[in-house]
This record gives C-alpha cells, sequence and structure tokens, in this order.
C-alpha cells in the first residue's frame, strides 16, 4: 500500500531532508566600481531594502547585467540538492517572466516547489547586485510578490516530513510571511522536526532582535547561522569569542561563520573550526554565507562529524565566490567527495 | 545654429559610427551534456527556430540556468561600444520584464536604442542555449516580438547618420523586418553610407540565399561576414578557397571566420589572414561571430590596415568565448591597445 505523507512511517523516514521558507527572488548582477558605489549613496557590501521606484533608479544607472536566479534560502537549497539531498521549496513568485525563471531553475536543480504563482503586482522580487572589483556584492533589494506569502500557502505535510526546516532571516521583516514562518516552526516541531534559522542581516536583528531572542529563550531554534557581525548584534558583544560564550549554551548547534577568517561551530558543548577553503579569486561574494550553510546541512543530514559539516560548507562557500551568481555552477559532489570518503569508508 | 541630422556637416561627420537592425533577444543559458544533446534532438552547435510551445517544452527540460542578453547584431554593438564606437540598435522587444532586460543592458552598454517596445503578444524573444563541456552552444530561439519589427519602425534620419549600417541574416527570414532592412539598405545607400551584413546560420542562407546573391550582384552589401559554412553555401563551392575566389570579387570586403583557424580577409584585391587568438579555456562559444565582426567593424571605423582589423576581431572574439554569454565582459579597450597603438603613434 503506499504510504501518504502523514504516515508513522514517512515521519521516520522523512521525504525531505531540508524544506525551507524564503525569499524568491531573481538577483540582477553587474560589475560596478568602487566610485559607483559612493556616487549611488550605496552601503557597501549590505542588503538594503529597495521600494519599486528606487529599484527602477538604481536599475537605470547600472550597467549591462546578467540575471540568475537567487534569495538566501533557495540558494542553500540549490547547493544542497547539487549535494544530493533532497529538498523543497516554499515562496512567493508573481505570475510573470522572472516568476517563471526563478520556478525553472529551482525546480531544474530537483528541488519541490508548489507554491502557486501570485497573480497581479507587485512583480517577482527582484535584488540589484554591484560586484566591485574585490568581489564585494552590494545587495539592494525590491522584495515585490516575495513579501506576500500567505501563512495558509503552507502545506504543512510537507513541512512535518522534513527533517529539517530551514528558515531565512531576511524573509522575517514583512508581516505575511513571518506568520507563515511561525505557523511552520510551530509544525515542525509539533512533528518532531528540527528547526534550523539564519540571521541573514544585521538590520533584520536590529529590527527584529527580540523576536529571535524569544525563540531561541523558547528552544524553538535547532541550528543556528550567522556571521560574526550578526552575532554581535544578537549578543550585544562586540567580541567574537564573547558572543559565541553567550550564545552557545542556548542554541544545540551554533555555527558562525567569519569570511576570510573560516568559521566556527558549538554543539552540544563541543566546539569545532575550520579555515577558509582556497579560493584563486573572489569573483563575487553573493552567496557565500547561503552555500556555507548549504554544505553544513548536507553534513547534518548524512550525520558528518561537526568539524566535516563545516568543511563541506567551506568548500561549497568556496565554490560560489569563485563565479558570479549565489548558485553553484562546479560539480559539488565532486568537490566535496574528498571530505566525504570517509564517512562512506 | 544646432545642426540637424540631415545636414551636409552631419552627414561628413555622421553621428553614429554603427547603425545595427537586429533580433532583440535574451539568452537563457545553461550547462548540458552531449548525452542531454542527443537526447533532446538537438543540433548540436546550430540554431534552430522553435515555437512557443517547443520553447517551453525545451525550457523544462533545460538545467538551472542565467540570462544574459543577446542577439547576434545586438552583440555586435556591445562589443563596438565596449571598444568606443558610437552605436544605434534597432529592433522588437515586446513590453515585458525580459523586454525591459534586453533594454536595459543595450542601453547600459551606451548604445542608442529607441525602437518602442510591442504591446501584447507574442512576448520578447529568447534563445534557449545548451552549452556542452568543449564550449559549444546550441542555439533554439523562439523570435516571439523580434519578428514583428515594422518597417515603419525605422527612423531613417538615424540610418542616414551613420557610417555603416549593420545587418543580421537571421533576422532576414521573418517577413516584415527584411521589408525594413531593405528600406533600411536603400535610406544608406542614398546616404553615401556602408551597408554590412553577416549571413548568420546556414539555414537562412538555404532559405534566402537568393535574395543574398541578387543584394551582393546589384553591389548593395559593401561588407560581408560569414563563416566557412555559410561561405559554401553561398558559392556551392566546399573548398574554401575556391569559395573566397568566387566570392570575393562581387564584395568590396569580405570577411570568413574559420572558428580555431581563424580569419581570412579580402578587400579591395588584398588578402589578409589572422590566427584565432589564443584561450585558456573555450566556455561558451556563442557571441564568437558577433564578437569578431565588432572588433573588425571598429577597426573598419578607425581606418586600421586589413590585418589589424582582423586582429581585432580575434581578440574580441577570443574574449567573449572564455566565459558564459555573448556579451564581452572583460575591459575590450584594454585588451586591443596594443594592436592599436601604432595606429595611435
Amino acid at each position: 500500500m503506499p504510504q501518504s505523507a502523514t504516515t508513522p512511517s514517512a515521519i521516520d523516514h522523512p521525504r525531505f531532508d531540508v524544506v525551507a521558507i524564503g525569499n524568491a527572488i531573481v538577483d540582477v548582477m553587474a560589475p560596478a566600481s568602487d566610485d559607483d558605489i559612493v556616487r549611488l549613496g550605496l552601503a557597501k557590501g549590505g542588503m538594503t531594502l529597495v521600494d519599486e521606484g528606487q529599484a527602477h533608479a538604481l536599475y537605470a544607472a547600472m550597467g549591462p547585467a546578467r540575471e540568475i536566479s537567487g534569495g538566501s534560502a533557495a540558494n542553500t537549497l540549490a547547493g544542497l540538492a547539487a549535494l544530493g539531498a533532497r529538498c523543497g521549496f516554499i515562496g512567493q513568485v508573481a505570475e510573470d517572466q522572472l516568476g517563471d525563471v526563478f520556478a525553472h531553475d529551482i525546480r531544474a536543480g530537483g528541488i519541490d516547489f508548489a507554491t502557486p504563482a501570485r497573480n497581479g503586482q507587485p512583480a517577482t522580487a527582484r535584488c540589484l547586485i554591484f560586484v566591485t572589483p574585490d568581489g564585494q556584492r552590494t545587495m539592494n533589494t525590491f522584495l515585490g510578490a516575495s513579501q506576500f506569502l500567505p501563512a495558509d500557502a503552507l502545506d504543512e505535510t510537507v513541512i512535518a516530513d522534513a527533517a529539517v526546516l530551514y528558515l531565512e532571516g531576511y524573509l522575517w521583516d514583512p508581516e505575511e510571511p513571518r506568520r507563515a514562518m511561525r505557523r511552520a516552526i510551530a509544525t515542525a516541531r509539533a512533528a518532531g522536526r528540527k528547526v534550523a534559522f539564519t540571521l541573514s542581516d544585521s538590520f533584520v536583528i536590529s529590527r527584529h532582535g527580540d523576536d529571535f531572542r524569544a525563540l531561541i529563550d523558547a528552544g524553538e531554534i535547532d541550528i543556528l547561522f550567522a556571521n560574526e557581525h550578526e552575532l554581535a548584534a544578537l549578543t550585544g558583544k562586540d567580541d567574537f569569542h564573547e558572543g559565541i560564550a553567550a550564545l552557545a549554551p542556548q542554541i544545540p548547534t551554533l555555527v558562525v561563520t567569519r569570511s576570510e577568517k573560516g568559521a566556527h561551530a558549538v554543539s552540544g558543548g563541543e566546539h569545532a573550526m575550520v579555515a577558509a577553503s582556497p579560493v584563486a579569486q573572489v569573483v563575487d561574494t553573493t552567496g557565500a554565507g547561503d552555500l556555507f550553510a548549504a554544505g553544513f546541512l548536507f553534513g547534518h543530514a548524512r550525520g558528518a562529524p561537526l568539524e566535516t559539516c563545516l568543511g563541506l560548507g567551506a568548500i561549497c562557500a568556496a565554490e560560489v565566490i569563485s563565479h558570479y551568481g549565489a548558485r553553484p555552477e562546479a560539480d559539488l559532489k565532486a568537490l566535496v567527495a574528498p571530505l566525504l570518503a570517509p564517512l562512506l569508508g
């Protein structure tokens, strides 16, 4: 007899390794000079939300660009799926050409994506990314349809059928998706699943830090991803090690990335560190944190030791910053094979 | 007193180096295996026209992709503008997101583009490009709005005000743009301008070879670009040198590209040859011929010797095949500077 997604045995062997809720965004990327960043008044290295008018004005000031699907959690899933994980995505596109592009790219990566496109305005989200010669990306996001993901669009059987629910902090900002994510957390926890969360950006913490601290206090977050700036913003501690010491006891697994300084994880009292993987040339740092999370979560899904999870994250991050775009291009499975071989042997 | 575009002095110092009429296409590019090409029944290395239904089916079979503006003549202009030439483009997009992308990218490259977007269906043209590990591109083009460029959309003052009118053979296939191009040729010639033509693909010659031979016989084409397959198709001579010998006396300047074997030009009885410029890795051959034409026409516009024109073409072609996409990414001016230095000195 075929099993439905809700039979106990399906719950014991969940259909998905990771289901994520995130922004459904197409990145519009172009090279820019440091002078351009200053002239346009952009916050270099940051992510700034812009309205449709600002997006049009910035686009007009941008050089010839290329369009590549993005979105933080969606990028993470693209990495996970490329590594061989079974993934599902929940996010809101509009019924338009960029929505078709986003949906195509995520499905073509082997990721389940069933959220219906939204009719009418606003258009599918886009992120205008200026990439400076140092590889740094400066992002300006028009959230468009993405911020209207309705809570009732969630398929709770899908969330209950994923070993890990992965949530993107960026999407905590708009109200409707925040409600959807709160409901998803409740569903995942009721089904005995793990909840992973990425803090995304310091501005999100400045607006919603109290929410995040409350979730952590309530034990709702099993795996937390942050970079060192976000760690400082969340804990109020400028010193990296003090921040780790303050937060780690509250989170079963804490992962903090530090760009070229590597990454640090604490899980059940065990500490592990990894250096950044070498890169011939940093072309575009867009997606570095997203792909680090992909590698880490893949190791986690396969029961790898903490240090191996970090190593997988570092390899995936190094791949994605070596080219334009936040989705992996090289064969990630082949890149991580040496690190996984001991586990398989 | 300000000069209008039609005053004699404007004609003596035309506003544009090159104005081109071509398809307004966004390329949708993804890596593919040779097995994919066979399984999907595609003609490897060729350009096949597909209808909207076929385009949807092929897109569904394609891996995660990236979108980069394309179109043969538009790519040539992108190269010319990057080199410092003054350019204008005439082509038809629809009023949709991909039309916005195309228009943005061409204008952001510094190219004049004033053809109004077309309302309603069909959508902006797209070319689904499968790139195999050998760098070969297999193109499947849905012409969409591009084929409805109306003859009355031509701004004849713009054409009269360009030293060279450049036409794309691909666009000879649909009826309305063909009429537009015939009118543009008449306008350019009446204004004493040169007409350059690229044959684009053997299938175009198999359908319209008689038209092209008639234009050549009538002395309407000043500069003709072909690859060796197109030369054979047009002349009926399989031997390269026989083909050159047959065609060269009929064309003031004939340029024939031969992929990794370099290129050959004949102008006013003078022959010149160039080897292909070295490339560390051929990533994607899309746009090789288009960028060769860009380099050649730039040299022509600056009065460079025939061999230098070929060398400029080879450098630009080598740049574009070293990365994904048919628009230049590196600083073409810097790449060609050593070749141009003797002219400036």
